[in-house]
């Protein structure tokens, strides 16, 4: 398992006028906390790119507990609890200051080759760095 | 059961650089599917809200078949298959041009008092509307 | 010269917590109302693309004079003043339902050579589709 | 004069299809590089809007010199050249990882009353915190 926390602060342009965080926008949270989370083990989105590997979404899933609001700092933690294979898969805890729990979301992700269009298992070097995190499970 | 059907036009905004709809868009997408699924039987968010009721999202699930692409006229088929209580659930299909699926959507939202900030039951007006579709259940 | 009018409805994400449409969010409805202006000659940005054309924002400018709120219906008048040359300049005039001017736009686009990265000059067939309505000018 | 210096990471979702950031999203970027410039000073948005006191934009003005792109680190230099009155006014400046001007921008934001929604002067607190950097000019 990897874990790894990411701070964000909420943007005006973020909410809605509820007050509120709008929903969708909590792709974007997550999406900055898994790119974090692979750029602290030393991999970027961008250099698979480079290397023609896209990683589209296939699923999301989020469950909005409390609402965040403008100017909050919130901390999400990023989670990696398998190697990936064709399937890269993520899960977040998003909490606010107060530390309380206001945010559960779930991304399945998939290698594909920008040539082919099609699935292709993690690059080599991607389990090679991801390895030692799932060695005793 | 209540359907719908609505059609929008993939902004240049709403792409990435992958080339597709960003995967965070289709909450906005849903969002306006949703919205004018209301209109349709003469209930408006907005009237909603100023009743004092807000409608935030409490779980919002996405399954992504197929890319959309920029200036695709996409259409999404939005059905209510029960009638509401203190919640109210959505779901979508999402069909390009070729009237392929390419993604399938799921929001529960949940009818709140602005003044209390707690769930309330759907209003009476909105029960009163939805009944017809759904008496023969 | 040449106008036309785009008709848009605001959607709930694009509202800010103030109330009212965020304000980099006109950008998206100077895109829509350039786009459709465009489309109404027969011209889509898709089909420039996919020659290889490019077409960048260069400049934007815009005055806020009244707030859109959600679930306005918004007319957007844009204007072509004058014949592209390398630059294509779009002016928008943004109206609420109860007419009411409520935003003023200007964008200024540059034609670009995918390959060559460079501006290069309007493509041709796009002079003889604006040609005729710069004749008397 | 006031100077500050911000730095953000370009988000995926903050990309277009050309692979570059699009033009509506610097309007994002210049929000939270005014927003931590005024918090370096101690002032927060948020506790202006908690005193009633709401900063609409007024006008807003781009230029795009060079794309940004995904994942770029961007440094956003904002510029407070005047004492408000009832307007506040930044100037913005975004260098990309080569220390490249990539895009200039201007805004004018309103004090303005939630309660009356007049324009206002610029609050006491905000003009005394600002004053000794206007000093000797």
């Amino acid at each position: 398992m990897y874990q790894y926390e990411v701070q964000l602060r909420v943007r005006y342009a973020e909410t809605d006028q509820m007050g509120f965080v709008y929903y969708g926008n909590y792709a974007t949270y997550y999406e900055v906390a898994r790119v974090e989370a692979l750029r602290s083990l030393g991999i970027t989105y961008k250099s698979l790119e480079a290397r023609g590997i896209l990683l589209p979404v296939l699923e999301n899933r989020s469950k909005f507990i409390l609402p965040a609001r403008y100017d909050d700092l919130l901390t999400i933690k990023v989670t990696l609890d398998k190697l990936p294979s064709t399937r890269l898969y993520f899960q977040y805890q998003v909490f606010n200051e107060e530390e309380k729990l206001i945010n559960l979301g779930e991304t399945t992700l998939v290698f594909i080759s920008r040539d082919t269009e099609k699935p292709i298992m993690a690059p080599d070097f991607l389990i090679d760095i991801l390895n030692p995190f799932f060695n005793d499970r």
